[in-house]
């Protein structure tokens, strides 16, 4: 039994399938989608997109077609460990019955965090995860035609949502508690995203907190914001209230714990994606991330675990890439606050440089990048800049990987032509900053 | 004394200066330009920049300010390694003299090949190396306004000019000895940068040999090929002639020996750029290669150990990018034939992708990656695609320079969204093809 149709559930009954043709599988999926894209929905709202079915990777139709039994709109209401049953809730017939398991894969997702303000239920104020967002917000667009939207919380769905609406032509303002954008950059960095976003006309209110939300504005602790229609970029929670409640083990961030195999400590009993925690592979501890690639991925070594094979989810990075118009964001491993917490002591370097050669006019790139004092080794980066900025952060996700030292991050043979790099690529300038400041006398963080 | 005043022997000077703010530094250069970014003179004649001093990164009067006494128009003639002296010859004023050193760096950089047939040195037949070599091809193109262009030798400066004369609105022919384009790339993989080049409306002639040139046109054993302007892509050879002679060793591929800190087995005799060999990372074998960005580091850590520092160049990759119009290009490491040749038993993959989400349109890509069978380590990769094709081999040469295997680099955090992006990067699906090809009993090369 699978709960959840989404990636982490279908990419691990897929698997399952291809190594054993004959086992009985069964996917239980409260909505009415499986195995979308829901990354890919600020650009159905954005207009780049033109349907809700481009989003859609496979249906469930496709999945029946390989005799996976996808139930649509059916949600576990609880597990039963020592039966090794779920109780199913048909939200269609409105009635519950009992499903009994050999293995369970737990895909459960997770849910927008609400702040608890007056008017958050409001039919215009959108949180956006599940593809029945994107429709709901979609018909919202359409038929409403917002001319003023505020965005609450600067995360990466949230700037992307304001990039949305900007094509839109709307009106857009965000609203933050924090100082600066993004909380996974550091205060520089993220100063140079809030740059950004006043540069593409949004309005930035930061170390603002709502208060209320009302038909046509959001009120702050200093002002009110005219508004329309109203996003939800304050994070996600993984979803696992039922889950704990039925003995799955939760850990410190929420999520299910998992070993390396996507196995939690009860036998056959397998969990992925959103819901479940993730080994940082710098600061060794669990966290929970809910990102579409983590949900594929951990999905397929569940299912091919459960198939009777081995494989394993090594942990994550941390990274991440977005964009706003013109400008792209990324990071990767820790940033200052990140490194602090893990207890590292650090340097840090930052240089600015163009993503190509500037006699071809090649556009403005700013690279971050932290090494532990004592041995050098690399800890994490952060880019924003101009086209070919972004991607740039794989290359730190791999010296990530492998352990690498700033100085062989300096030394790496990066592809270089005046189109595509300088002569030395802008990372590597960072990690040679770097190294500089690591063989300073001078005092470190 | 420092020979050559392009970026192997100016980035040694200027970390010597940094180093040693008393040192004398003399600098001989036989042409009239210092520092230039020769990989720019194809953007040049395609008229993405306006000037040829758009590609000066540093004038002779520049490194003056900073007392490095830049002789131009001189040329080194003669070492005498015994009296440590440079024999010099003053191109403008007629007179030789000799230059006594106490450490001698050598950056004479390299010569195109020039296949021997009539007609190889006709005024329209241009070898473009130099920043003269740009200065004589663009007052060609400029003046007489060729409508035919045969380029012989399909590597990355022929491929780079072809799209220059293309951008020009010239017919474009390229003549190739070979049976695929790009000798650096496997023939599949080479196929389909020619096919780019029919799409973008040049006429392909592989498997053609030159017989000969005239004014009007180029002549193969195959036909006559009408053509106004010649460019010459048939590669380069280290210019090491007086070097050997003078005895300064040589290796097998024609290159100055060097150790890791850019030192001949001569003390105090050092070398950088295009004249020197690297060590391949991969194979572990002397390589020569003619590119900017090793000229300017290997000249950055050869000028760091002259000024008493401690720096090394730990060896090359074999990474290349490049792009023609659309299309982007991009090798590292081993291709089939070199991994033979380096000894080792390897299995590929070949995978068909797209650079970011098809439902955002993502242009195709496809990625081949070589493992070694019997470790898995990753030995080269080979990229050609659309748009954020060609950067995503920095990818593998940081996987290469850390010896990670298929199953590392299948299992690498790399940056997801839908505007950059697949789920699984382009990349590490092929990484994980191999790796089913790994674990095949199948056979192997």
């Amino acid at each position: 039994v699978v709960i959840g149709g989404d990636a982490g559930g279908m990419a691990a009954a897929s698997q399952l399938r291809r190594l054993q043709p004959d086992a009985e599988i069964v996917v239980l999926e409260k909505g009415r989608w499986t195995s979308y894209s829901a990354c890919g929905i600020p650009y159905l709202i954005g207009g780049q997109i033109s349907a809700l079915d481009h989003l859609v990777a496979r249906t469930p139709e496709e999945f029946r077609a390989q005799r996976i039994d996808v139930r649509m709109q059916h949600e576990a209401t609880a597990i039963d460990l020592d039966a090794r049953t779920v109780e199913v809730h048909n939200l269609e017939r409105g009635r519950t019955f009992a499903l009994g398991f050999a293995q369970l894969h737990l895909a459960t997702g997770a849910t927008p965090r609400r702040p608890e303000v007056p008017g958050i239920d409001g039919p215009h104020v959108h949180a956006v995860q599940t593809l029945a967002d994107a429709a709901s917000l979609l018909a919202d667009a359409e038929q409403n035609r917002p001319q003023r939207v505020c965005v609450i919380g600067v995360g990466y769905i949230g700037l992307e949502l304001a990039e949305s609406f900007l094509m839109r032509g709307a009106e857009v303002t965000v609203v933050d508690r924090a100082a600066h954008a993004m909380a996974s950059l550091d205060a520089d960095m993220g100063a140079l995203v809030a740059q950004a976003m006043r540069r593409h006309g949004i309005t930035m209110r930061l170390e603002e907190s709502v208060m209320g939300i009302d038909h046509a504005a959001v009120t702050t602790n200093e002002r009110e914001i005219p508004a329309d229609l109203v996003i939800l970029g304050t994070g996600v929670r993984p979803n696992t209230t039922m889950l704990g409640e039925c003995g799955i083990p939760l850990g410190s961030t929420g999520g299910v714990v998992v070993d390396r195999r996507q196995q939690t400590s009860i036998p056959g009993v397998f969990a992925a994606g959103d819901c479940c925690e993730s080994r940082h592979l710098v600061s060794g501890k669990p966290v929970n991330v809910a990102l579409g690639t983590y949900a594929n991925k951990q999905g397929r070594v569940a299912g091919i675990n459960m198939g009777g094979g081995y494989a394993t989810f090594p942990g994550v990075a941390g990274t991440a890439v977005t964009k706003l118009c013109a400008t792209e964001i990324g990071r990767t491993g820790l940033n200052e606050s990140e490194a602090s917490a893990a207890g590292f002591e650090y340097v840090s370097a930052k240089i600015d440089a163009t993503t190509w050669a500037g006699y071809l006019d090649g556009p403005p790139i700013t690279v971050k990048m932290l090494a532990e004092r004592r041995t050098g080794r690399v800890l994490g980066a952060q880019i924003v800049g101009g086209s070919g900025a972004a991607k740039r952060i794989d290359v730190v996700a791999t010296a990530l990987a492998a352990r690498m030292t700033a100085d062989d991050v300096a030394a790496l043979d990066l592809g270089y032509a005046p189109p595509f790099s300088t002569v030395w690529d802008p990372v590597a300038v960072a990690a040679r900053q770097l190294l500089g400041r690591l063989t300073e006398g001078g005092a470190s963080r």
